[in-house]
């Protein structure tokens, strides 16, 4: 006999969109459970990038925690250098806005710290749960590891925060939702390097020997990444490749990139995703679950922090009114934003990517792009606003 | 036996750039020769693209003739739809700079008048001209058509300002030059109407059914465009198929087409070319001869006047100096601008018009650039930036 619960708002995911959400629910006194499948442990183990918009941070300074101004580190600008050349983006000059470098894991123990403090029902370590009845009545059901029984939760709402690999996707009929995709022909290596930074801020790197993106990670860690083919091992690759391929990207002009210890090496495959609508009947799809972003953009986790802002507001409103037609705005007010995102994430990557199939006109037009678009304080600005988030304040 | 002539600069070309340049040079007093093909009369009657960048407005207005203030109509901006949906692009508001609509016709008829009421050597009707030792001693060969005689003229230095088929362009030995190309999957169908004009300034009309432009041209005449097969033939459309086209891009929102007789129909092709370098020994190339640029950005005449800008300057400093080492600026300065511009149009192409083979990914995200775009006061002034050539004020 399963044990029966029930709850306004089921969140499937504890990751930072559902434990945000989870925030942005008990802020208003709306009834809620999260479950998640992994251990906290093991989510606090997962190292993912992390620049926030200063949108993201605002979400963070909002009753979770304020250690991001502390122990994040604000950034106002990133250098983009082109063989070399230097072309610092200067966010606070031109639209008077930063982002925080601050990575996920941070994120993602803020939020949890938070709920625990204010008693929030998060449930680490069950699973993987099932959903079903997403058009009338959302089941939520998972097998207790303690007891080994099954736990039925019951919710007005479902939402699905539950990452790239999302189950409750799967709950939309196919012939309800439609996947758009993208590929691209190659991936990032990235490595964890035991040295301090190499520059204060991030650095996109191009040149014809392909990208490379200089980030930070603390006093005495740095996170590098380079271009290579989406076939490569990580495992394949000695130190000493690993800083020769850097060497011949990011050592122009005197600047040396510090090198020291890879404690870590990963290849990260590039992929655009969304899948439309993000609400199917009682179903809210939220973050990863909906969308994919490739990295270059520093979009993934502002965009899940986004959606579930939305999301808040909406289901605020719903709670208060009762009022379901509250809850249609959600898919189109989240996929206004994903689709620039989606576009600007797409632009930075082809923009500063070179493949071995471009024709001579596509190399040289990018070459012309990007001057147009540096030699130019309009071009620069518009650039700025879509990296901090288009928060920053309009043309003068 | 054949005449033999000389002059210090020997011109092949005499549409605009050719007759420009040749204004530059008899500014500063240096002599030249302008051998053309076409009779005068054949040119005035060859209907072209007419949006002029104030720096092209600025080069007519110093010594060719004042008649754009009059004749011209200066635009301050352009409009884009989407789906009906209008984004004005105010210009002046946003960098300070204004357009003009003015034909090539008149450009070519002005210059034409200029360098004849102040005695320059243009001869029309000549040729087609022959050129060689273009790495040593120029020469330029044509037959007289009166006398039927062969003409040579000997050049201390040669431009080719001989158009999209170059006869300049081919002296170069292949080992020696780079042609860039870029094929596009439509072309555009050309029409000229006797009706009014239906709005102040340029539509630029994106919709799923197609790319659609709305020109002007004088009082009672109208120059439409739209997006077509580029195997489509104009012969086979019918004016009530050509309306039907144009009603179903552009009749949105209120908004109608002024429909009339159509009295010219044509399908442009569209192509991106740069042929790289723009100097090779005694012999420069300006204009289309060079590159060539799909029409959406109206840039081609505008680079056409700022290749032979650059060459009046380089070619002044040459003279004066005696100093071979100038002519070596001449490529580079020219190619920094001509590869903006061929982004530019690029992008203005391909954000504009829709392909039946659009993923539904690509065709999402590029709505989400138009939004990104057009939301943004500062992506409309870089778009602004770049449509007015540059010469915008900076950000404020």
């Amino acid at each position: 006999m399963p044990k029966r619960e029930r709850t306004r708002i089921g969140i499937v995911g504890g990751g930072p969109a559902g434990l945000m959400l989870s925030h942005l629910l008990a802020q208003q006194g709306i009834d809620h459970i999260v479950v998640e499948a992994r251990t906290r442990h093991e989510i606090e183990n997962t190292h993912r990038a992390g620049i926030l918009e200063q949108g993201s941070a605002d979400l963070l300074l909002d009753g979770v925690s304020d250690r991001i101004l502390t122990d994040g580190d604000r950034h106002d600008g990133i250098d983009i250098r082109i063989e070399g050349e230097r072309h610092p983006i200067d966010f606070q000059e031109l639209v008077g806005a930063s982002t925080y470098l601050y990575p996920q894991t941070d994120v993602f123990i803020d939020l949890a710290d938070r709920r625990e403090a204010d008693g929030g029902d998060i449930r680490y370590g069950v699973g993987p749960a099932q959903v079903s009845d997403v058009e009338s009545r959302p089941l939520i059901t998972y097998s207790d590891p303690d007891s080994g029984g099954t736990v039925e939760i019951e919710c007005d709402l479902l939402v699905g925060a539950d990452g790239s690999r999302s189950v409750c996707r799967g709950a939309i009929p196919e012939q309800h939702r439609t996947a758009h995709f993208r590929e691209y022909p190659f991936a990032w290596f990235g490595v964890l390097v035991e040295t301090p930074p190499s520059h204060e801020e991030l650095i996109y790197s191009r040149s014809e020997a392909g990208f490379a993106l200089v980030s930070q990670r603390t006093e005495t860690l740095q996170r590098l990444y380079f271009q290579c083919d989406p076939r490569e091992r990580a495992e394949d690759w000695s130190d000493e490749q690993i800083w020769e391929t850097f060497r011949s990207r990011l050592n122009f002009n005197g600047f040396e990139i510090n090198e020291g210890p890879v404690t870590e090496k990963v290849v990260l495959p590039f992929r655009s995703f969304v899948s439309e609508p993000m609400r199917w009947g009682k179903l809210f799809l939220a973050g990863d679950a909906a969308h994919t972003v490739p990295p270059t953009g520093a979009k993934g986790l502002n965009l899940a922090l986004q959606d579930v802002r939305i999301l808040g507001d909406v289901l605020g409103r719903w709670a208060e009114t009762g009022d379901d037609a509250m809850l249609d705005e959600y898919s189109g007010r989240c996929l206004d934003r994903v689709w620039k995102a989606q576009h600007f994430s797409y632009w930075m990557t082809s923009m500063l990517h070179t493949t071995a199939d471009d024709s001579g006109f596509d190399r040289k037009r990018s070459l012309g792009e990007l001057r147009m678009l540096l030699e130019s304080d309009h071009g620069r600005a518009w650039l700025a606003d879509a990296y901090t988030g288009w928060a920053g304040k309009a043309l003068a």
